[in-house]
């Protein structure tokens, strides 16, 4: 049994859904894991984590556009507003998301389902670094 | 430290939470686990995994009812609708609840509190054949 | 590899964000782990965990008051009410937040964000004795 530890550095341009499936699973292949507990972790208050249908674009267009109808930009609805009107709908839309992810691995791979892909949900609209940890332990 | 992984194949018939404690129990129990770390993951975008009250069957019908009511069933609200009306609707429920879920396991058990189940939540209209993928690692 | 596992008890006064953020990292600290994998699991279905920013106490007063509007204590609203009117708003505001939380462990520290703390985030109107489990794997 071992373990092994990386960090994704995303660097995102506005609001909107990144695929970031393909670094993940590139890298736990790289680590030569045969069985074991993916772990995905945001280390952000105002992006997160999804696993969503990766086939089919509009769904992202429809969840993007959820979550701000949702949380709206809307700075009579809310307290915190020193810094900026898009910080408090983030962290709102952060907290119905996810900020960790679990993922099994079992014959050298994440067990992700035909249409399962892994996003990074950046809800701020400037850029933003973006920090995504992953750990494997297993064997 | 050792681990053990088990595919779980639930057949649904329609939209509602259905209850897999006992499943997950029972595997847990089989496997011979003292202490250690439960992951269930559920390997689909339409159907999630809620942890919830499994006291009150009322609870049940007020989360499926209150779903229903925040992402509706609606095609005009939604640009992707190839997989027909309830598709959409299944991956924003799936997007606010679980698709992974970390559970301690102590003295040979899950430590799920007293009241507390585990469901799979499923969001299609149709009958569905759905895996859940269960990871367990300790001693 | 080993493992370590610990119980924290929270009694709460009534509805809000409660940071624990501090007595985990204490615990992570006293077990000694260099690195690894934190599981925070809470035992209850009317209250829950959150990862969120905090510096700024008004993004609690928001988050508070958000989710109290998307889940509104209205009885005519729900079936289920016989553990009281603030009970089903509990359940579904737990439901679109978190039972467990994943934390990666690196040099001897849980990879929390700056602006990241752990809160346990109470539903119900009066005290409650909460048990929150923490599980770490690792070296």
């Amino acid at each position: 049994m071992r373990q092994s530890t990386h960090t994704l550095t995303i660097e995102t341009k506005t609001r909107g859904l990144i695929e970031i499936t393909r670094d993940i699973v590139h890298w736990v292949a790289k680590e030569n894991f045969r069985s074991g507990l993916l772990t995905v972790y945001c280390r952000h208050t105002s992006a997160s984590l999804l696993i969503q249908e990766n086939a089919d674009p509009d769904v992202q267009t429809d969840l993007q556009n959820y979550f701000e109808e949702i949380a709206p930009e809307d700075p009579d609805r809310y307290v915190h507003g020193v810094e900026g009107p898009d910080d408090m709908p983030a962290h709102i839309r952060t907290a119905l998301t996810q900020t960790s992810l679990s993922i099994p691995i079992l014959e050298g791979k994440a067990v992700l389902g035909t249409w399962q892909g892994i996003y990074l949900f950046e809800h701020r609209t400037r850029p933003h670094r973006r920090e995504i940890v992953l750990h494997a332990i297993g064997d």
